[in-house]
């Protein structure tokens, strides 16, 4: 099994996925069930039944309890069992393992590790998602089958963009800007700004930009699980690189990646604007959102096969992996530290 | 490889699939053929070519002889090899291996173990089967990935029923009902009688009760592969638990198992009846079993996938595994004696 | 890994296939990827960039370099980096691999091994396919389950057509004609001959004899991957055997085989004939080899099968293998030379 970081809130389901049935999930390589309580609130529980390990999900759900779907054994909310029929005497042992969850912005999160640790405080927000100011629009659970640590290398890889995503957030523009970066307590910051250059497709097609515009990109890496892409644009001159970003376009790109196992993860992604948007719009972004993430899901997997290939294989370092390497020994050191 | 328990007769194909075409089955992680020979008899030998392995079942069936279809090496029934072209010489060690084997109700059975142990008044046999009274329809091969002593387990586990099969086999009368067992030598028998409650969903389609009724469910275990589920209905206070069990609906479902190999097994099922019964009547009362043994089919390939991902984890028993937990054990000492 | 001849000129590709993109293939357990250079040359190199192993496959062609897909790394035909977007500093090490080619005979051939050995006046040949005299057609990139030794056992065996391709290659009068052969350098030699007898399908079908023919069969297998099946018949009693092959029909089948992985083949053929044929007939030539190689194919895939399934099984020897076994013994032989 690969060292997950487990005392942190992971993204697990959308909350809108989450309703009066049995919806199971994997992730750090657990299976887990999850359903909404008659009060609304989520519950999540190991998905096996501790007698013959059928998966729970394949019970039934009976007022704010899992019945088993081989032998009819129940369980409440707090994983123990209320009845097993045919007998009185309910073992102690007949427990289900169950996890906290909460929800924000949209997102069942959950804590697979030491549950006296877990604070609801600590789930991830971003304030924009809650300004009226801004809008919001839901993206895709996006499966990759690729190490979730493999797709935190390109949330902190600015560089990628303009190779990776030309027909929609990236242009030639930026091949040779340089990349920067730094290291906060948690976090990994890695930006570059394009001075006077055409915007990028997205903002050619969505903006009204009359000429070249200065353009940033802020990856803000929350480690070990969670992205947020802030990226914009405002026209040459209006000096947006000093800080008066008032009269532009901009954008959270928000990453909340879920490690399935050692080989797949999934990317709940969605975008966060400084602009209100209608129902087309929206679906017209995602839309180029969509394209842009298939085309890194596509680089991700043919790595994760490659490194298999070529096992022993080792690689070469140049000026961008800066960022990736010190965010995976940041995470390497977080997984460690709950061993100790 | 599992210990399987070799010196007994296992079912491996309906009667009438075998012609005279080669056939290949695989059982207990061996390859066979199956053929017809002129005079009617079965004769199954191992699904290998002994010069390059090429399996027999893709070679001509010529009279009673197999010719491989790579080099043309023809082996007799007896698995010796009589010709090999462009040679006068045949070395005595091509050979093929055979299988004795016998028929019965309805079945091809095969002796995988020692031949000189092998007795075909030892293959199974239900007398009502052959009796004029009883009426006989056969079910499907039905292909399960999972242990075939996870199937004999569901096989020896009458409670199952009351969660599993709730709209064919099973109703909530007998959820809380417990089960009782009794070990035979090498068979393991398990049962519980539902009185003075209503039919079950099939034999209120099937069966014309007037009120409630008194059921009873007798699972006869005989190791390691075979169960014959003794199930029926009668009136209530008409004596049927007292033994008067004339004027009642009675069927026998049987299970033939076919241990594929660990994580696959296939159950022959038919079923033997007190009533005569048209085309269609058995027609739909295959249909009812086949709703309830895919059911059955869902839960132990679920739960042969947990199996593995939860590979360590330790189970918890309860009253009703009293009987299974017995069953593989007697299986167990099945398969050790033939190696001791 | 299995022990592979490398120091030799492996068939990767047909001309054809290769131009002006960058094309993926798999050769002794290698990915690699081939283009066109603006001079029409052909290019081979490893199939991953130094960088993150991000296969080149998925990078752009910019004139006679490959762009990197994932940052834009830049190589030219030599393999050496040429450009990393961003830095100026190139470090040594950012290289990939390079294998030499040579096209004859309509395919791109590779040098998988010491590249300093590599001599393109060594990459097979066959005078009549370049002889107007004589007519050429391509057929299939057969794509076969099974180590290319077990095809090219198939290719050192005349006796094996007798049984698998009687529609097509062989015929019954040839069952019992013992086999000879010859071992030379570097080549092992298989015949036989098959005297007065009628013509096998192929040559009933597009020749024009009158009556009974002698039929040649001369399999020339090259070590490791190249076999030429020269066969053919003339009218019974025209001298065919004592060397007058004038007034004969003759083919030459090529075998050029691309050992993928231990357990994957790509069989390259095509057919030198004695007469000139409309692309009607090559076509309908080439659909009965289409039928004779399927058949070998579904053979080989079966034994490659079963050798999984038999893994500890010792099989018997006969007469048709003494040729196979002396070829396996020379490639062996080669494999291991190349590492002392």
């Amino acid at each position: 099994m690969t060292d997950y970081v487990l005392n942190t809130w992971y993204p697990i389901a959308w909350s809108r996925e989450i309703g009066r049935k049995i919806e199971p999930r994997r992730i750090v390589e657990e299976n887990v069930v999850l359903f909404r309580k008659e009060d609304g609130a989520v519950v999540a529980m190991e998905d096996a039944c501790p007698h013959r390990l059928l998966p729970l999900s394949l019970g039934k759900l009976r007022g704010d309890t899992i019945e088993c779907g081989y032998h009819g054994m129940t369980f409440d909310c707090s994983g123990k069992c209320v009845r097993i029929p045919g007998q009185e005497m309910i073992p102690p042992s007949a427990v289900v393992k169950t996890y906290p969850t909460h929800e924000n912005m949209g997102l069942v999160w959950i804590w697979m590790g030491d549950p006296t640790l877990a604070r609801t405080e600590d789930v991830f927000d971003l304030a924009q998602y809650h300004d009226p100011d801004w809008s919001v629009a839901e993206g895709d659970a996006l499966y990759i089958k690729a190490n979730y640590l493999s797709l935190a290398d390109n949330l902190c890889d600015p560089a990628h963009v303009s190779f990776v995503h030309t027909s929609t957030l990236g242009n030639a523009a930026s091949e040779d800007i340089p990349v920067h970066h730094e290291e906060q307590p948690g976090k990994m910051l890695t930006w570059r700004w394009i001075i006077d250059a055409p915007p990028i497709p997205l903002f050619a097609k969505f903006g009204n930009f009359k000429g070249n515009v200065d353009r940033w990109h802020y990856y803000h890496y929350h480690a070990p699980s969670i992205a947020i892409i802030d990226f914009g644009s405002a026209d040459t001159g209006t000096g947006a690189p000093e800080g008066r970003r008032d009269n532009c376009m901009q954008i959270y790109a928000c990453h909340f990646m879920t490690p399935v196992d050692a080989e797949t993860s999934i990317d709940h992604w969605l975008h966060v604007k400084n602009f209100q948007a209608t129902d087309e719009i929206n679906k017209a972004l995602s839309d180029q959102f969509r394209v842009a993430f298939a085309e890194d899901k596509m680089i991700l997997e043919a790595i994760q096969m490659n490194e298999k290939t070529f096992a022993d294989r080792k690689t070469i370092k140049i000026a961008i992996d800066a960022a990736p390497r010190r965010m995976r020994k940041m995470v390497e050191k977080m997984a460690g530290e709950a061993l100790a």
